[in-house]
């Protein structure tokens, strides 16, 4: 890592992969020259504003919109009744019901319905003059609460999703998982010591900089242009269809630069109410959310309540381990629980193990993907007991997590038996840090974890075209929101052998590049990246043929290497530049570029391991972070700058999910925390420097070993923070967040 | 043709070539919704104004910015100086010249300074506060005056471009070319019949409804993003970077919508200035030009003094053919003569020929290509004396054509070997139409003509991407001036088989697409559409690929037909359908896209044949258009409907330059005539409809056999005019236009 920090290549044999230069977007962002979704501008554009739900659950009698039509600026306005009824088995009808509500309101905040006028001012006003009767129904908040005997049910067509239930009353529980493995009775008979706990952790929101933004433009000929931001540009576009009953076709969408994501920018908001809009009359319409509506009505992630035990025989080995997983999934159903089931025990080589999970129904947002959706809630439970598990046997915390690392053939609880992963490495290089080995003071306390997370790949384009002057342009379908941009610049450089400001990486519109899957599940850099390598290998093919025209001789004869064609047999012939060949390319045959297109799999899992400082003020119970160092397995760091800046992004939203963010309702249901004032994200006088290792244990199925390292690094930081707080204050916070009112009432109540 | 008229297809083979939807970008022209180079607006845009020369030859002594820089809402203010001065033998140097004058102004309108500011009226304002001081210099307007002993010479450094020509004395001659074949004073010698006469033809504008203009926004990290109307956007992006001395990657043109260029926006003329002044101000700069600048500055196509001479035998068999052609290239060099050259005699089919042509400098506008440059004013004369002989000689006009017509392996003089053409069938298709036999009234006459024109190749690209609905995406770089999309999307509706409405035809940007030349010497269809047909058929193959991995059957036993896979061997295989395949693509190894590019060779030259009805007023001169039929050789029409469109408005450009359209200079060189209102160009109510007889004779070389139908519709215009009033009214005009004073003149005045 000290070898990546002077910008040199991670792998001797690499030029450009493992260097760090400034991004290609960069000084258009740094100088605010860059436009996101709010920044498009059409002549005669008209502003929308929405009606939101004031309710957690109600039933709507009526809505009547006839006033609001008549007054001045007003151009156009749509509910939910302007949407097709998908049928309950489409896979976008939560979707499209959470687009706008129809028969129910289910969550306060929930769309009911949208005015486009000639001012936002106006349009607003309007708003205020629709008319809405409600019919208000009991709701729940809780999984608890949600699941009790006779508790108010959300849809009454739920049934819970598994074959061993055979109940058919209509629940709030839409689906169990369940996988086991070994036999758990027998492991917890040998165990030594034996250790279970209940955790909670609240509703939380990805917290991104740009609120939700989208200008459509609908013509006569059926067609909609949509500029917005997002994680995925053509699945805006299929789900704006689906939303629509349109075609895909129909439809072009245009990337507009990203203010942050992590999941929250996976799903649509907007798009599909400006296209209505912009149809019905006859204008460009622009929507962009305020940050109480960013709160209320969009993200957020699921809480959880998550039972962990864990037995252990006297030496550290784990003989069992067990987990019930509930989760929140907010107003519709989703996959939360299910994909907790999937990372719970992830980390570990575990004999006998068990995981059970249930997504549960209850009257908030849907919830929707945060940054390794489902694997903190349940990190947080089992890095907490291993952590008590350690006390008890008196054994150095990570020499217990390296005592039963997961490793290369470890079977999962699902079946799955693990690729070459770097857990071990992550364990060891934070236990040979300085940070690991340093005292502590008064009232401080040292607490680690460790976290998974499998990555994903998915289906990616790219097309290379080459200018005249020699330089190259890359197109993907990727939005630029880590840096990808210059990850793809750096591997073209790479294959061309020329400098990576030679190489213009661009997002493509759904027009201009293949169909690429949402940047989501760390795939872009490793899906995306493998359709540029492969676009770039068709090129230089094509280079070496040109070469070998231009020299009148074999193209077998030719080779690739440092930007320039060379002649095999030969040392006659002075090797050709890329820029010497693109001028003759008119006369050896015309343009050159190739386009590629993969359906990426082989992800490779990611691990990470957290060491954290704390200090505890006994008076006030509020936590610092003293110090705070992160061990993560990159497979290749592309752009190592940008690799330590997911992994410190991470680290800090794990922060302020520890220690201070939650959705808080009232009994109404009412959120009553919709601001970043009231809702306490970490600020940069709240942080440390987080220190940063990258670990490379390649990936194997990628052509530069790339895993991808967007997601884990969120992971272990609940846990390994409520351990510091353990050593320093001799108590261990069970619920989240651990703010100074919960610690104070910790570490002054009884145990 | 009749065929063709209700629409069904050319060849019994195409199911969509040949046919004729409505164009994809129709709706939005037709609503006023399609964006223009003057329709983009950007936040924070400066607007232009331009000072140009009052002088038609002059030296500039002094320009004086520093008042108009001091006025309210000035930006920026750019001069020559602020542009590098090109190496005299560099390709792109007298386009520098031209888009700013430097020590000279050569003709009135020449450009001397540009200012940007928060008003175009605020930008003129400042302009009227520039000072210049002019030392005027004598001038040249005609070729005559320009060759003399002792003219005033525009370019010190200019010789004569030719081995021949040994003199090192300055000159405006700065081309001279020359060709002959066989023997022609024999040929004379057995000439029955010998006719020699002189012709000239005035300066006229290509005349395009949409004025120039430019939208550029350079930012801090020196790249520069381009909204303008052209011919061809990569064009534009290499001709701003010669002039500004970039790096083409450093700027990006986005194409606009374009209403008409017929080669005047071939070149360019705003967008370096505009480069500057953005990158100057920091704001983006709109530069849009008036009327009266696009006539001053921009175009024009050069007048010209022609003499020919032709020999025949009683039998009407050409024996010897002569022609001197002296063109006005305006203030710069250009290759017009020269091109007249290689297109004057390609008609015929003669033993003993030659030419020999001069390009001359002279004090009028930068003359650029219009239509088949350079080939109307030469076919004005050929065709005229022609039509002399075929009098002298009493043969029909038509069967003195005929007997001499250019065929497969007649021999140009320039030493090419005519492929497969259609001149002899355009002339039999006029000869047959009931026009043609029809009798003429009092004061009425008719008049035929055959034209040539080469057509040309070169570098096109074509990206093809697929949708996951089953519609299909295809990018070209070629701006839709004639109706392109809807040729590409033929071509690609053939290939795949499909609804033409089920492509999506795309023009993209110089960063989305491969590089492809400017759209000019009618080859876009031809080379572009070669790119698309190569790229679908890539496609094609993949497709069969991924269904023969649907059917896990051998590749090589899967076929394409009629929109779906069909497999050979076995029938109890449903086909699938293109939607059917792509809905799959994700699990068959990912998303379905392929590029193609090409440096088309083997473009096939065009034909047409022209006969036209006039009625000439005896008392006031006036022409009156009575019928006018044209037939021409398409290859294979595309899109039928768009290859009549061009035909007719080849004809009507024809029928304005021949009748009205001229550069009215005044003794100071000053252009009296720069407005609509002044220069006349057909309307409406002076033309009949035009009928058109669409012949098709494939180019071998294209897969379709497109031969490019843009240009030779302009060439027969000129002579089977003139021949038509010769007709009438038993005098024959050699001086373009023939507008009533002059008609009158010549019948009324003494032969």
């Amino acid at each position: 890592m000290t070898l990546l920090d002077d910008g040199a290549s991670p792998a001797a044999t690499h030029k450009h992969v493992g260097t760090r230069p400034i991004r290609h977007d960069g000084m258009d962002k740094v100088i605010g020259k860059a436009r996101y979704g709010a920044d498009e501008v059409l002549p005669e554009m008209l502003e929308g504003a929405f009606l939101r739900s004031p309710h957690a659950h109600a039933r709507i009698l009526s809505i009547d919109t006839a006033r609001a039509a008549e007054m001045p600026g007003v151009k156009a306005i749509v509910t939910g009744s302007d949407f097709p009824r998908l049928p309950l088995d489409h896979p976008e009808e939560t979707l499209s019901q959470n687009l706008m509500a129809r028969d129910k309101v289910f969550y306060d905040g929930h769309p009911i319905a949208a005015v486009a006028a000639t001012s936002s001012k106006l349009a607003r006003k309007a708003v205020d003059a629709i008319v809405v009767e409600y019919e208000v129904l009991p709701h729940v908040l809780t999984v608890d609460e949600a699941m009790a005997e006779g508790a108010p049910i959300l849809h009454e067509h739920l049934r819970t999703k598994n074959p061993a239930i055979q109940d058919d009353a209509p629940t709030n529980v839409h689906n169990r998982t369940f996988f086991e493995k070994g036999n758990i009775d027998a492991g917890f008979a040998n165990a030594q010591v034996d250790i279970e706990r209940t955790f909670t952790t609240k509703v939380v929101h990805q917290g991104y900089i740009e609120p939700h933004a989208a200008v459509a433009d609908t013509g006569q000929d059926g067609r909609s242009t949509i500029w917005c931001s997002s994680q995925g540009h053509f699945k805006v576009r299929a789900m704006t269809a689906s939303l629509l009953g349109w075609e895909p076709s129909r439809i072009k969408v245009i990337p507009a630069e990203i203010g942050g994501g992590f999941g929250g920018k996976t799903n649509i908001y907007l798009e599909p109410i400006a296209v209505l809009l912009s149809q019905k009359s006859g204008r460009p319409v622009r929507l962009v959310m305020s940050r109480d509506e960013v709160f209320r009505s969009t993200g957020p992630t699921p809480g959880a309540k998550v039972v962990i035990r864990i037995g252990a025989s006297s030496d550290g080995k784990i003989t069992a381990a067990k987990a019930d997983l509930v989760f929140e999934s907010g107003a519709f159903p989703g996959p939360w629980a299910m994909i907790a089931c999937l990372t719970c025990w992830s980390a570990y080589d575990i004999d006998n193990a068990q995981v059970e999970g249930f997504d549960v129904v209850v009257n908030k947002p849907r919830a929707i993907p945060y940054r390794a959706p489902g694997s903190p809630q349940a990190a947080f439970g089992v890095e907490s007991v291993m952590d008590e598990i350690a006390r008890e046997l008196a054994i150095d915390p990570l020499e217990l997590r390296l005592r039963n690392a997961a490793t290369k053939g470890t079977r999962t609880l699902h079946g799955v038996e693990l690729p070459i992963v770097g857990a071990v490495d992550t364990l060891e290089a934070v236990r040979s840090t300085e940070h690991y080995s340093l005292p502590l003071g008064p009232n401080q306390g040292r607490g680690v974890a460790i976290g998974y997370w499998g990555n994903m790949g998915a289906a990616s384009s790219a097309t290379v075209n080459l200018n005249e002057d020699g330089t190259v342009i890359v197109i993907t379908g990727s939005p630029d929101i880590g840096g990808s941009r210059a990850s793809m610049a750096l591997m073209a450089a790479e294959e061309f052998g020329i400098d990576v400001y030679q190489i213009q990486p661009i997002v493509g519109d759904t027009e201009s590049v293949g169909f690429t899957d949402v940047t989501e599940g760390s795939r872009a850099t490793f899906a995306t990246g493998m359709a540029v390598v492969e676009a770039s290998r068709k090129v230089v093919a094509v280079l070496c043929q040109r070469a070998a025209q231009m020299w009148n001789v074999d193209a077998a004869t030719v080779s690739w290497l440092d930007g320039k064609a060379h002649h095999l047999s030969s040392d006659d012939r002075t090797p050709l530049s890329l820029q010497e060949i693109t001028r003759q390319a008119h006369s050896t045959g015309g343009p050159i570029g190739e386009t590629a297109s993969v359906n990426a799999a082989g992800a490779g899992p990611a691990y990470a391991t957290h060491v954290c400082d704390v200090e505890v003020d006994p008076e006030t119970g509020q936590i610092a972070i003293l110090r705070y160092t992160t061990a993560q397995d990159a497979g290749t760091a592309i752009h190592p700058s940008y690799v330590e800046g997911q992994m410190q992004g991470g680290v800090v939203q794990g922060i302020g999910w520890a220690l201070n963010e939650e959705y808080i309702h009232n009994g109404q249901g009412i959120l009553e925390n919709p601001s970043f004032l009231d809702y306490r994200i970490p600020v940069a006088s709240d942080l440390p420097m987080i220190e940063t290792i990258i670990i490379e244990v390649p990936n194997p199925n990628h052509p530069y070993g790339v895993r991808g390292v967007g997601e884990v690094g969120i992971v272990p930081p609940l846990a390994a923070i409520a351990n510091a707080v353990r050593d320093a204050t001799g108590k261990r916070l069970y619920d989240l967040p651990m703010s100074p009112p919960r610690v104070l009432e910790a570490i002054t109540g009884s145990e």
